[in-house]
């Protein structure tokens, strides 16, 4: 969102914004909390996730470099719903809401990238909705592999990086670690990809988008 | 949405609305179709929906009389993934996605109202994928009626109207119907509510709170 931003606008923007950094395994904000602004990943890695009354965990979304979160709470004036969580040592950017409000009335662009973004995300979330409800567990994983390939089509065999843990991705893809292991190992045995360590190689996009 | 604005304002929107009706039971979007506006529900009542690959339907939004739908997808320019049918007769606005953006740049309330219009329906979809993926199927069912009292604390035994069939509602809580009306029979047979047609009366509120 800063990248189409002019310099005074970023000044302005500075002014109420402060770096915080979270180790591997800190919360960064807990469920209830107020929302005080938005955040801003600049290196690292969080999850966003709830935990069922019963202490089951659920991740909602993984939010890398470049990516944000808490914008849609700031313009509801809700406290959070998730809880965040550093995957890895994380550098993050917190813009306060005063300054955003002050700036989407001075700036119709910051008005229109923010739209964007949030339209992005409602987006991304109604596909969760129907990826959760009416796909298999082999489709999902399956479109999260292609939705990760790297370069696309330009490798004959690309490689795909897992961007967390296994159980994360699991969960993420609403599944259980077992099951996320036994649809890889499945797709492995068929030929399609060869798992090495936290990267997947696929062997035969074809085939593989035509089990999606 | 349009409850706050000024009439020079609405006269310039009117210039680029207009007025649809779509009879029970007809499909107003197909997955696919681009996304020229929002459309605005006056009265009747429409249901956004999924089919899967097999022909199961998942029932994402039931929109009735002063909600709207399309918005996040004008923003990002994309196709509609869902569809959109009319659940009864219902009469629509469809207001042009020209007419939105010249407005956008010309008021600031108006981006703020479409931010919070958002930022309120993206959290909703959190709050059901935490529901699909955490709660039980009578803790939805008891989230649903509870979300659905009418006057709240006001009525010691409150009725809730359901706003559509079973069918439609139980695709909703992402349940099949039969589990729906089975949890129903037990809230019946737990004295917590009394099912009359496509009423219910909540007979013990408390416990019903409890429940949930």
């Amino acid at each position: 969102m800063f990248s189409e931003m002019q310099s005074a606008e970023l000044d302005r923007i500075a002014a109420g914004t402060h770096i915080t950094y979270a180790q591997k395994g800190e919360t960064i904000c807990h469920r209830g909390d107020p929302c005080t602004g938005f955040h801003a990943v600049v290196y690292g890695q969080v999850k966003l996730a709830f935990t069922s009354p019963q202490g089951d965990e659920k991740v909602l979304e993984i939010i890398g470099p470049g990516q944000s979160f808490g914008e849609a709470l700031m313009f509801i004036e809700q406290p959070y719903i998730v809880f965040a969580q550093a995957l890895a040592d994380t550098m993050l950017l917190h813009v306060s809401k005063h300054v955003v409000f002050a700036e989407l009335d001075r700036d119709h662009g910051f008005a229109r990238r923010m739209l964007s973004g949030l339209s992005r995300r409602l987006h991304g979330f109604v596909r969760d909705v129907e990826a959760y409800t009416l796909r298999s567990g082999s489709e999902r994983v399956i479109g999260y592999l292609l939705a990760n390939v790297r370069n696309g089509a330009a490798e004959p065999q690309p490689k795909v990086e897992l961007s967390a843990g296994k159980s994360v991705i699991a969960s993420r893809l609403n599944m259980t670690p077992e099951h996320f292991s036994r649809i890889l190992h499945d797709l492995s045995a068929a030929g399609l990809i060869a798992v090495e360590g936290r990267s997947v190689r696929v062997l035969d996009l074809e085939r593989l988008r035509g089990g999606a």
